[in-house]
């Protein structure tokens, strides 16, 4: 029996390391023999997640090769994917995001719901299969809903994540309130970390109609000590315009105790943005009032706004 | 609050009308407005079915306006669906195709799994969501299983289509075998049928590569009853080919009881099949020993030989 290979998307945050860990398991007690896997580096938060619930960190995947199989977590755009993915043969999809760039030539099982985390359909999986969730793979599912949301903040939450975080905070023996705000506060330091770094640890491509859009996201406790290196990050994201033929790159710098945006437009297509938030840009930047939600309150209205 | 508008694929098949009015008795029963709609004329089979169990047949769909929520069954190809259907709102879709041309710009509930019919997964939903099933659907989702089926013979059949569709025959109080062969052979005339109306009853396009391909099937008890015809045939199909500009159309004639086709190909990448099939085409034609299914026997070995 070949292993079927499970991981989330490059520039992997919470939801997707432990979303592959914990499909992982799911696969392992329904007798498949499957492992997880990850395509970058993993980040101060979700090292804390995972030394907190003591669960290993995924091998990184060096290749895929033609005809592998796979399941997909957290993600289904292919340019989000491993390189090689267009040739694997897809399993199993697990996602909460819109479906785009994504095809497959065999009939598949394909799992999303509109909810604000992965982990939260995992639960779900968990229970209409009648498997057994351990105190660990419950605290990573905590951990990723926490994530995602925000403790709860974003607008990307509905009834079912608050629902599945109160179940599995209780299975995992935390409290959900400071175990989340320990949790995202280990993320948020950008002191340490280098422009390139800050730039490209939550970042994805999308398509939108012709045009290549990036956008990176960085949730911090204090939006200053980001825009203080401004010249620093303008040209690292320069860079990688010019490297990657973007036409456009916004930088979001989320405040997750106020629950605010500022952000950073560049490229081409930077005026869009504009027209996408009616908002008017200053020295390339804007403060966009209650958005947290790269999802629901980013993407969309780019992708409008370039249509 | 709008009504959401279910529906199922072009050239309607009895799974996908079925399916459109087993999902509107779901939706209502979780208290959202919801009817079921067809996008073409119902066939013999299907009428069969819907008589037998005393159930209206949807109403057609006579256009869809931009922003419509709409429910997807059966089918996520756009091509396949409803005219305008990229500027719906999709807010769900039930299907056991592989996914292609297809995309949102949001997060959506996408619910697919490789089993023989939609059916197959709508009893599913029934039974997570604790909804009552009736004779009358129970009787719905049993003819779609054996119409996808064959009666259980295709290859696409899946231990959980039948063990969907005996809880079901108990349910609907029929028996499967003589009601299925019964219903396949209401659908499997050809005699009084057109030479345009059998080549576009279950047709369905297909984008390969570069290439456009366009795929009918009919289930028939008699080939030679088809094949006499075969003069009109190529003229109807061309015909088609010179208006839609498709690369290669195959028709391929079931024979239901002895569980083998024959097919028809023509257009400018014809000699493709025998490369597909490993099959010398004569006058166009080649019998497929054991092809049944055209999602599984077909479309993957052309996509291939395609690309």
């Amino acid at each position: 029996m070949t292993q079927t290979k499970i991981f989330g998307h490059q520039n992997p945050d919470t939801d997707t390391i432990t979303s592959a860990i914990v499909t992982a398991d799911i696969e392992q007690q329904l007798g498949n023999d499957a492992a997880p896997y990850r395509l970058g580096e993993i980040g101060a938060e979700t090292e804390h997640a995972l030394n907190h619930f003591g669960v290993k960190a995924p091998e990184l995947l060096e290749s895929l090769e033609d005809g592998a199989e796979v399941i997909l977590v957290d993600h289904n755009e292919f340019q989000q994917s491993a390189r090689n993915i267009e040739k694997a043969n897809i399993l199993k999809v697990y996602d909460h995001h819109r479906i785009a760039n994504f095809q497959t030539e065999a009939p598949l099982f394909y799992r999303a719901e509109p909810v604000g985390c992965t982990a939260t359909i995992l639960k779900k999986v968990y229970e209409e299969n009648d498997l057994l969730i351990s105190k660990e793979m419950a605290g990573l599912m905590l951990s990723a809903i926490i994530s995602d949301t925000l403790l709860f903040k974003s607008p990307t939450t509905t009834e079912a994540d608050r629902t599945a975080a109160q179940a599995l905070a209780e299975m995992a023996d935390v409290d959900p309130e400071s175990y989340g705000t320990e949790m995202l506060k280990a993320g948020a330091s950008t002191k340490d970390k280098s422009a390139d770094a800050l730039i490209t640890a939550d970042a994805k491509s999308f398509e939108m109609g012709q045009r290549t859009t990036r956008i990176a996201q960085i949730n911090v406790v204090d939006v200053d000590e980001v825009f203080d290196r401004r010249d620093e990050l303008e040209n690292a994201i320069n860079h990688q315009i010019e490297q990657e033929g973007y036409d456009l790159f916004v930088l979001v710098v989320t405040d997750i105790l106020n629950s605010n945006s500022r952000i950073l437009a560049l490229g081409t297509e930077a005026q869009s943005v504009e027209k996408a938030f009616d908002v008017a840009l200053d020295e390339n930047s804007a403060i966009l009032e209650g958005v947290v939600s790269r999802k629901k309150q980013v993407v969309p209205q780019i992708t409008k706004a370039l249509s």
